[in-house]
């Protein structure tokens, strides 16, 4: 198992003891775990025997004593050659990384998986999120399986069909009379006052490490090289720079020769604060006040990570790009009809994006590209009605069949 | 890949050469799949290099020529060591066999993945089911795919939501005027007017093949071990006849040195009509008119292999129970909330029965069992909503947390 090093500040590089601390005192930038690369020693071959979870990269994950994992089997997900679908989009070669299959059907069973992990690690007895969708049924599931309490923040005039899942899991909901900045204030200083490990919040830096495995997974599926180009769905962007941080690992403990990969965000037309900034050529970020799209999931007016993520978009070459309510719908029903994947509509951005940006001739058709879709679409099936073809209503008869069946 | 060498009928033992014939021409029994076994040399350690899916068991699967396979990398699903779920029931050594995770979201991923495969090999250019739930969604997506038409047919009065997630996969719903057996004879009707490959009709001794990666998998995750015990949900029985021939097939080909599971069959209360027979040590299955419970996937009133599955139970020396409503909910929530596990009221009712065959005395607390959970939560969510908690509502300020998080 990997010791980490130390924490360091992405922002004034203050280097720390690894501990609970999630921002800089000097400068309030966010921490990142450092690792001793040079002490890890690995080689390609050595995968071959280790479990296909995203446990195999235990080197490059923050958790010191493998007894502390609480391990569901996440990750490890299929990369689906998509032959069809590259078809219709125009491109030679595309793969879907498919993260509707983990085991709380989103992608986010990787940062909470190593977030609850590393909460027991430390002690912490109780963990948390804030949160109203994927990341509260991927943290209360881990609770579960740790036997711990989880507390879920959530804004009060959420439905309680939207945490269906994590109360399922046992969850405890708190309903804060408030916002969903409300919410997220009351976790942080929930977190101090009461030693909670939220996930999201004090536990951020263990956290996105998970999210890293997406880009280790990707490399090891296509014989341990990274792609031309990757499209990743981003709200907070944190995703996206764990992205980064995971192909960036590899070359300096040497299991890639080189990335040359491009990044490019998708984001929601009614949320694209990120791809804005890219568009207008500025490196901050302007928040977005009344996020209005189908992709709950990725509608965070004010991305934490932004900032970063914009810097890493333009240090990697990539684009980014946004697509409207229809487009999404008509990216899931792509998806589902040329692969048989089912993915929620944060899943169909990319796809969307990717779509747009190969009509533009930015992205050109001989790119190794892969899409990243990160959530299940049994989490929204209502979003697709209006879009679905009615059943044809037939007699019982088999000859009555014959215009519904001819081909 | 696997020729298969011959199909037989399991009432009178009739062979025939494959093809799509699914009925003894003499007696009207079934027919399985039979391979050339003595042809099969296969070691444990020739597994080490397989894809983690079905196919890693190739040579006892129906397909002969590997372009032929239609992969969603179905299968090898996590055996979850399940500590404190045990505990909870009063057992040693628990696994959850966790196929909430294929990529359809349920089991049926490897009865149709091998379905629609099989019927690519015979080159039918379209397939179907008859179904209104999970086969649905999985012959659908195989189909999507495999880029064929796919045809489902249904009684009328289903409503379109159920069937949303074929219906986004591109399939065709048709819609019977009629009950559930008029759709069925349709389907089996239409399959030879339209040359379909109907997965549960024509291709079902293929088909049913799929459902055996249970036991191969079990078997091989347990370090090629057969378990003390088994519980498998039961609905139509094809699926517990096709993980005992699997466990049978691995003891032919000598990978497993022996059998002496125990394998018992769990039905939902609102329809049980195995369990019934078993309990009355009847040998044939009198049908249920009105299936009534939540477990709507184990709902079938007249099972297709009921004879069959009843007939194994007792060969195995298991025993055959059921569940009510109320106890597969809270089976359901128990699974939840010990193992982060999110199940369809299908997978809680082989939890509720271990539960009570425990407390009975049935199964002994040092047995190792595994449980197979074949459906996913997010397919049923407003079943449960009931029975779980109303988030508190909180004023954000950290000291009204205080009772709240108290533990």
């Amino acid at each position: 198992m990997a010791e980490v090093k130390l924490l360091r500040c992405r922002e004034c590089a203050k280097e720390y003891q690894p501990s609970l601390k999630y921002v800089c005192e000097e400068c309030f930038g966010p921490l990142d775990v450092v690792y001793d690369y040079e002490k890890i020693s690995l080689r390609r071959e050595d995968f071959s025997e280790r479990p296909k979870s995203i446990w195999r990269y235990f080197e490059l994950l923050p958790i010191a004593n493998s007894s502390n994992i609480v391990n569901l089997e996440a990750g490890y997900t299929p990369l689906q050659k998509s032959v069809r679908l590259a078809e219709q989009i125009g491109l030679k070669e595309l793969y879907i990384k498919n993260d509707t299959v983990n085991p709380t059907y989103s992608f986010k069973d990787r940062p909470a998986g190593i977030g609850v992990s590393k909460a027991v690690e430390l002690q912490l007895d109780a963990v948390g999120c804030a949160s109203t969708g994927n990341l509260a049924g991927a943290t209360a599931a881990y609770a579960a399986r740790a036997g711990i309490p989880c507390f879920v923040f959530i804004p009060h005039d959420i439905e309680k069909a939207k945490v269906t899942q994590a109360l399922a899991y046992g969850a405890k909901i708190l309903s804060i009379e408030g916002t969903y900045d409300d919410a997220n204030r009351l976790a942080a200083q929930a977190a101090e006052a009461y030693r909670l490990g939220i996930v999201n919040i004090n536990m951020r830096p263990y956290y996105t490490e998970g999210s890293k495995t997406l880009a280790l997974e990707v490399s090891e599926q296509l014989g341990w090289q990274a792609p031309d180009h990757v499209i990743i769905p981003v709200g907070s962007g944190a995703m996206l720079h764990s992205i980064c941080k995971g192909f960036e690992e590899l070359v300096t403990i040497g299991l890639l020769d080189e990335v040359k990969t491009k990044i490019t965000a998708a984001q929601p037309s009614g949320c694209a604060p990120i791809v804005d900034a890219f568009k207008r050529g500025e490196t901050e970020v302007t928040p977005v006040e009344s996020p209005n799209t189908i992709a709950k999931s990725l509608a965070i007016g004010e991305p934490g990570d932004g900032f970063y993520a914009l810097k890493k978009i333009r240090e990697y070459r990539g684009y980014a790009d946004d697509a409207t309510n229809q487009e999404i719908i008509e990216a899931v029903l792509l998806l589902a009809r040329t692969e048989g994947i089912f993915a929620e509509p944060a899943g169909g951005v990319p796809i969307a994006v990717l779509k747009k940006l190969v009509e533009d001739g930015k992205i050109d058709r001989n790119e190794k590209v892969v899409c990243y879709v990160t959530g299940n679409g049994l989490k929204t099936p209502e979003l697709l009605t209006e879009d679905l073809p009615t059943p044809s209503i037939v007699k019982p008869e088999v000859r009555a069949l014959a215009p519904l069946i001819q081909r």
